[in-house]
């Protein structure tokens, strides 16, 4: 397999979401999945999510551990024109750079609002930390940025599913992980060591077990196989394919 | 206020979500929500939350580093009878204590399965450190466990908050936050600066901004107050009307 120009082996990334709303339970994430979705198909491994809340000890904290650890880091809330959005300013701070009213956002801004409305409330959507490339969109027109490896992002989805679409075609992509979904009709418990054995048999290839209740069968298990490599995928797909066989020809 | 003897003033969560299909959008995680507000009717702070991979040391340093710093980590994911189940042996491994198959756990697994159905895999669900007490559940039997301050639970919706159910009552909880939440009827934009200046008037009470789009008005947003004491919320509530008239009528 050969890579393409942006394309390299392994791409990771994390996600933070930033919000008090998400950790009181009052507003139900829908960012996490919609993004993990999303990387997966862009061929880059999401690592690690974290949610912590508008308070900057502990957003700094977390875009400094997660930028160093893997090759993106996708941030999500804490942008917005009031007093608990300080996303962008943590951000700095994590780089340690400065952040200022941002002429290209200010312009941006201008086009959408008049003068008289260009308070100081939205103007803090236009603080950009130095040397940061804005993220457009066209849902809500504030935009986002990314500096270094941290794209920083909106909390509401249809404006953060926006931004996405912006930033994907300049990330670098790794080689897709392919996938087979194979449904068990057995429980979990009746195939567990066999399916282990497979899995060490096949290092390349992460195959995970995920219960659920049938209707008719009662407790069943998705088997599914993850890999980059067809081939090797698709013999473990038939190792686990006839062992599923073997398995409750016995029962 | 006085707390009741198993309350003191601010008891603080961490969650962990444990799992591969989180992290690559096949599943969608439905625990974090739920958690989040299933504490805060406890009174308990939920200050961070955490995904990572099924991968053991991601999980031991999730674990050692949320353990250290919070008053309890829930756990979902990883305790089922398969080979990509390996929460269990992180969590003895995060806490430096031997492993196990723990005969309290095997008597719940013989009320349920057969002699012969009690093969290795499912065996692997008896596994439980050293030192833990059991979390029991009705949906599954399978137990989960409470170690520490680490309370380790299925990541199948339905046996997880049975097993939440389970151990609520045994948890320090702090004085619960009450919150109100005020309608703006007014663009985030035009507010922000006032209520920003109600935030820094009122420290004792977090105030947050959630911008939503009105069908009939566009752009609008809820100011959502919380604190411990009644007194204060009340008066940051009123001011924020106050200032909602005001600035609506300057408009």
């Amino acid at each position: 397999m050969t890579a393409a120009p942006n394309e390299s082996a392994i791409v990771t990334a994390a996600v933070l979401v930033i919000g008090d709303e998400i950790l009181s339970g009052r507003t139900k994430d829908k960012n996490i999945g919609y993004i993990a979705e999303y990387l997966t198909g862009l061929g880059i491994d999401l690592k690690e999510v974290r949610v912590v809340a508008d308070d900057e000890a502990a957003i700094v904290e977390a875009v400094n551990a997660l930028r160093h650890r893997w090759t993106y880091v996708f941030t999500t809330g804490g942008i917005g024109p009031t007093h608990d959005d300080i996303t962008a300013e943590c951000v700095a701070k994590a780089f340690g750079v400065p952040i200022g009213y941002d002429p290209r956002a200010v312009a941006i801004m201008r086009e959408r609002f008049a003068e008289h409305e260009l308070n100081e409330a939205r103007m803090r959507m236009t603080r950009i930390p130095e040397g940061a490339d804005l993220v457009l969109n066209k849902v809500s027109r504030a935009p986002g940025f990314w500096l270094g490896n941290v794209v920083v992002m909106a909390g509401i989805p249809t404006v953060m599913q926006a931004m996405l679409d912006e930033v994907a075609p300049k990330l670098k992509t790794g080689i897709k992980v392919l996938s087979q979904t194979v449904r068990a009709d057995a429980k979990e418990g009746d195939i567990g060591t066999p399916l282990g054995e497979i899995a060490k048999a096949y290092p390349e290839v992460a195959i995970g077990s995920y219960p659920f209740f049938d209707e008719e069968r009662g407790p069943n298990a998705n088997i599914v196989l993850r890999a980059r490599d067809a081939g090797k995928l698709a013999d473990a797909t038939a190792a686990v394919q006839d062992m599923l066989v073997r398995v409750k020809a016995a029962l």
